[in-house]
């Protein structure tokens, strides 16, 4: 849960890489279009970058691992990326945001999938694009960009017809769609906790919410600056991105806006189902309370009366009546009557309330 | 309660629609009118259409069901609308909005109506208008527009002589209004509540309580977007709004506005009902400490007592003295007085606050 | 609690009225003054309105109650006011606003005063005017601004000199000054719960609390917008406001300002008291746990020893020692003192934090 | 703690001075000064005011005391105040504020005092100054004022050279920074509270707690207004402010903006103490459950146990059994070691988190 | 805890400082650069700084300690300082913040590193810097910036070519650069105390979060208005910072801002360890009071019947019964079994939701 950010050391040159040992190698792939046609590479090396990018066809660069300080380097003299660009690629996670430096536009996004227990899987995706190509950098191997792949492929509809700013925006949208499945499991494993919270409302069921509620809010707060991101796109004039491919970008952003508001409104589901989770744990120490002073409270006063008649007083004129005996065991039944008549009265026992034979 | 979007596959490409199997079968009706003369067709096929909208009357295209991919394709293409536009239209639900194409406004807004037990029944209405027409798109049959078609046989009023901006107006305006009779359900259903959670507070009110708490959230992050499409409608320059018609609108504006506070004062309302139902419990906790606390502390002591008296001793002076027994008894009865007194002291008897007998 | 609004039926023609059985019959007073004169009609009829209104004097028509909806259509025509406006002044509530339509200011106020048991009684003052008239529409007869009358009759100060806006500003004033005495009502009010919140903590307090908070939660409603209108007379241009009557209406602006604050400041007090509440129940509970446990700890102990030498073993030499049962008796008396001394140390007595004793 | 403000019963003519009877009687100091000479005079009376103000020196009128209506009407005749700024002037409390009529400034701030138990003594401070006076009015004799005097007597620095926006700073100056030994103190009174939350969780604490926290919220809307006031004379082009006072006023905003900031995090921590406070509340409870629950559980068996061989059944083997007595005496001693063990495996004796012991 | 601020008493004149005892002593050193040479002076006195500042080269002073007086009023004069300017840096703590006075730019920001137990060491660092120099004045000895200073010595990358902007740049960089590993460091000990509120919920690890909350508070409130500080470099247009800078301050702006969203990250999640730990309390409650609940209610009425079988009445048959005895021990032992099976049925043994044994 901690924060841990491939962060240079304070104080160090701008532009330091930090490149973690544990990071995938780079590998990088190509894919070289034109209207009519199209060439897949795939482990291409950083020289041979020079020879897929060229006027008359666009390239896109597909880049994943971070783990290969030099193949990174190169990239960035290639690309002739400002140090602070490349920077923001290599050392993630860097804030969604995008910034255009001259002859390029950067787009930093976040990738979420959804592993196993509610956990998110956020990578950071860069996006930079200039004239005839798009450079994208992921933290790992494996994305949510191969119906992206597949459409280029097919070449039907406008994606090879425009330009490189229309498969940036079909790249970013892939991104944000890629929220909305997450954001449905997560919906139906909250439909599951509301079944748990009344049934078998434990500490479990109050760590899973916890765990889903920080899932919400990280999740929140990766969607939060794309949309901030998406609505740059569409507003800032930029001589990179068409009026065709703005519209577009403004459906980004109605999904970005989106799938905020259901996250949104989960968490506040969240806590409402951990308020309802505390009152339950409530309406249990209720529960129990009520056996024991049903119990208590039927037992010890008949306790008291038999310890009476277990005194060993040597004057005790009722010992030696017939009849006591059995008067004394009908006065006892008549107090557990009483107080039996007193606890309904007071409305301990079944209650109206037991979640199972609520309608409403 | 999760959600759940028609939305394609991530990274499919722009337009795609998502027709859901359940989906009811599309069916179109249109109403044709000048302002002297009416005409009203069921069952249109999109054909047909053509010879319906022309020049010199106004046209209302009423969609209703969406399960009829071939149909919604045929009326976008009929109107020319922009892949995104109809993928807004039949994608559903869509966050309120409203954007400009050329020649043609849309509007997508959200109809409430109150299903059984406080559950919303919420689906997205999409306006689109033009030069001589009005499309409406729902997602079901059925809706809240029927007094506005009654308006238009009707002919009185400025219904037929104005424009479709007008009526577009008039259809937002029964959405809109439509919410008012909705929050008006549940205040009631709330004063009910608020009665239960004093005189039976149990699992099922706290239930009920998030259950209405849920729907006012929906209601209002229904309404809210809504407001900033009516405010939009208002102030946006567009030549297809004409200036009479802004007024009507700005009158929209102020219905969402103050429908949205009252859901937001229902929500303030509902947190200060759960208070008090924790409130509630947290004092029958008490009340059952009480009367178990007050039987034990009574009968212990005095079982105690007769327990000494039990005691097998052969030297017990006491059990010889001819008024040990009467004179024990009477310690008990002393005893007995002075926990009661205790206790009254305390309060615990005759609760000053219950309830019922409260009077301001 | 319920809101209710005079709201037409969904879909229904704008400028509907809706007039409910049980609004009072309407009534219409004048005031016609200049500088130097002044005459009072009481109960004209819409017909005569046309001989009180003209150049050179003002006219101040009041209208209360809003039972009799020909009477307001009158009005509406005789004031040539728009559809809209005319649905704003009758269907009530709506919230303050103000417009101005050609010739004609609208403002939408709400006066309040307080009923008994904090309760509000919140009514809508629509106050129109023009060049040369003010009118104002109550939704009852009775309102606070008999003083305004007072000051006309006497004649003193800018009040006849002036225009109408200086009278619609006086009006307003008097609406919002009225919320001072309702706030030192409640202050005064909220000074006694907090008193009872800390002797008698019952489940009435509460419950006052919770209503003086739905209280001041209404009042800030209330309040908020009509703070909007005062900073929109005072900053929008309009020829019908002099910069005379400007610098007034800063000064309502100021109180509404004022009171909004008193009013979020009255909330937070509330929400303070109700957690000191929830606090001095969880003290409660503890306070009978103790009892409870203080009485069970001592004498269950005592009872096994006396339960012991009441066994009828054959074989139990201690049963004949001389001695024994006054040595047993010292026992007991030993183990409660050191119970005594176990529950003193765990400052169980003479909780030293008794409200009572507090003395910073 | 109820809102008392001087407020004119609703609809009384603007300008209506209230005067309390309890206001001290209105006393009227005055420092006239130039950059070489100074002269000071106490209890002048209104009339002799003309003979102190005039060109070529700067006079200081403080007026201290709201008792005297007709005082008060002749400083506002005298320098011509407009109605209102006489009646925001006497009708204490106002918003702090700044506004312009020609010719003068007008600024209302509040002064603050800590008052002994952690209250507030909040007092009203008028500073208005024109060309060559200042003329501030306060609430009550006494204030935070002494060293502005002392430094207008001493002559070094800007004091005496720059003009009457010089002086006006210098006041204002010395009212906000009287915030810092109120906010200090309140930091180690807050101190003391939390070492008491931890050690002597009883009902004196909380309430202590609420005072502080609503002497907290006092304060930060006394600090608010007064920084949009410092920010407003910063920004707002006036002829009466020169540049060179406008940098130090910019240095009264910082010192605003700081103790707001102090104040809102002292805010933060009464909440914070307020949670651990019920938090140790609960565990109080848990405390005294667990030494309930294990007397109850370990004496209850055994008292059973007792209650067995105390019957008087015929046929009772044991009974006559020699080493009968000593072997139950045994097993009752299994018994409550079996309890003990299975109680330190559930971690109820020697809690390892007893704030005392804890080290971090 | 509490506030202490430097401050002047309230009322004294601007500029005056205030120099506590405890304040270290006051050293001053310097890196004298040109793009080919440096040399470094250390201990220098004022009065030859003179020698050290000179076109053709960029010194950077370094003041540490605030412990006298006299040398920082030497520093005022030379660098000839606005007194307010003056007072802001000896003063601590001011807000973060930066102005603009002629020729000269003043940043004032806060350096934090993490003490022990979760506590923030914070520190002002201001910094001003001219044409040819660059002013760091630091509260203590100690601090970040040795990185900067190593890369000054360096020379390499543009460190020493370019002006002091840059240089205030990198010293600005590495300070706000040191919040990651404060951020890192408290992830780390909140994981910890993740665990801790699972296993052993006891009052000690609510106070840690209560600290490491305190701790998160300071931090966000030392980082947000660093945030501002660093946008309005980028943004305010001056002559002192060149656009080359302006680039790498964009990218001071972006840490700020991520280490803001991470602190307001953490600060969530411990409010949600908080709930949890609350909830984990309620649960031990309720484990305790079940406890209680089985054995009372299976001994107590064990007992009394025992009880009944003890008493001394003449005519109790079942006494006589030679098989009386087992049948009863028979009936104890159906009792218990019931009373097992109830409260098995209830689930109060084998929870099935102890957090040990979840899988989710």
């Amino acid at each position: 849960m901690a924060f841990k950010k491939h962060h240079p050391s304070a104080g160090s040159r701008p532009g330091t890489l930090v490149v973690s040992k544990t990071s995938p190698p780079t590998r990088i792939d190509a894919i070289v279009y034109t209207e009519k046609t199209i060439e897949e590479h795939t482990s291409v090396s950083v020289e041979s970058l020079a020879s897929l990018i060229g006027d008359g066809h666009i390239a896109w660069i597909d880049v994943q691992g971070l783990g290969d300080e030099a193949v990174l380097r190169g990239l960035g003299e290639f690309f002739s990326l400002h140090p602070l660009v490349l920077e923001d690629v290599v050392n993630v996670p860097q804030r969604p945001k995008t910034e255009e430096y001259d002859g390029q536009k950067l787009i930093i996004t976040r990738m979420v999938r959804l592993g196993g227990q509610a956990e998110l899987d956020v990578e950071q995706v860069s996006i930079i694009f200039g004239a005839n190509y798009v450079l994208t950098v992921q933290e790992r191997p494996g994305d949510v960009l191969d119906p992206v792949r597949r459409r280029l492929r097919d070449g039907k509809g406008p994606m090879r017809r425009l330009g490189p700013d229309y498969l940036a925006y079909a790249i970013l949208d892939a991104i944000v769609d890629a929220y909305y499945p997450v954001l449905e499991e997560l919906g139906d494993y909250l439909e599951q906790l509301e079944d748990q919270v009344l049934t078998t409302p434990g500490a479990e069921v109050l760590q899973r919410l916890s765990r889903v509620k920080a899932t919400l809010v990280t999740l929140r707060r990766s969607i939060w600056p794309q949309r901030e991101v998406a609505n740059a796109l569409v507003r800032d004039p930029s001589p990179l991105i068409t009026d065709t491919v703005r519209v577009y970008l403004r459906d980004v952003y109605d999904h970005c806006v989106q799938t905020a508001e259901v996250a949104e409104s989960y968490r506040d589901l969240v806590s409402s189902l951990m308020s309802t989770y505390l009152s339950a744990v409530s309406n249990r120490t209720n529960d129990i309370m009520k056996v024991l002073t049903i119990m208590a409270s039927i037992f010890i006063p008949l306790t008291f009366l038999a310890g009476i008649y277990g005194m060993n007083f040597e004057y005790m004129p009722e010992l030696h009546v017939r009849w006591a005996y059995p008067s004394l065991l009908f006065l006892m039944f008549l107090t557990v009557s009483g107080m039996l008549v007193f606890f309904r009265r007071k409305g301990w026992f079944g209650t109206p309330d037991e979640p199972g034979r609520s309608k409403h």
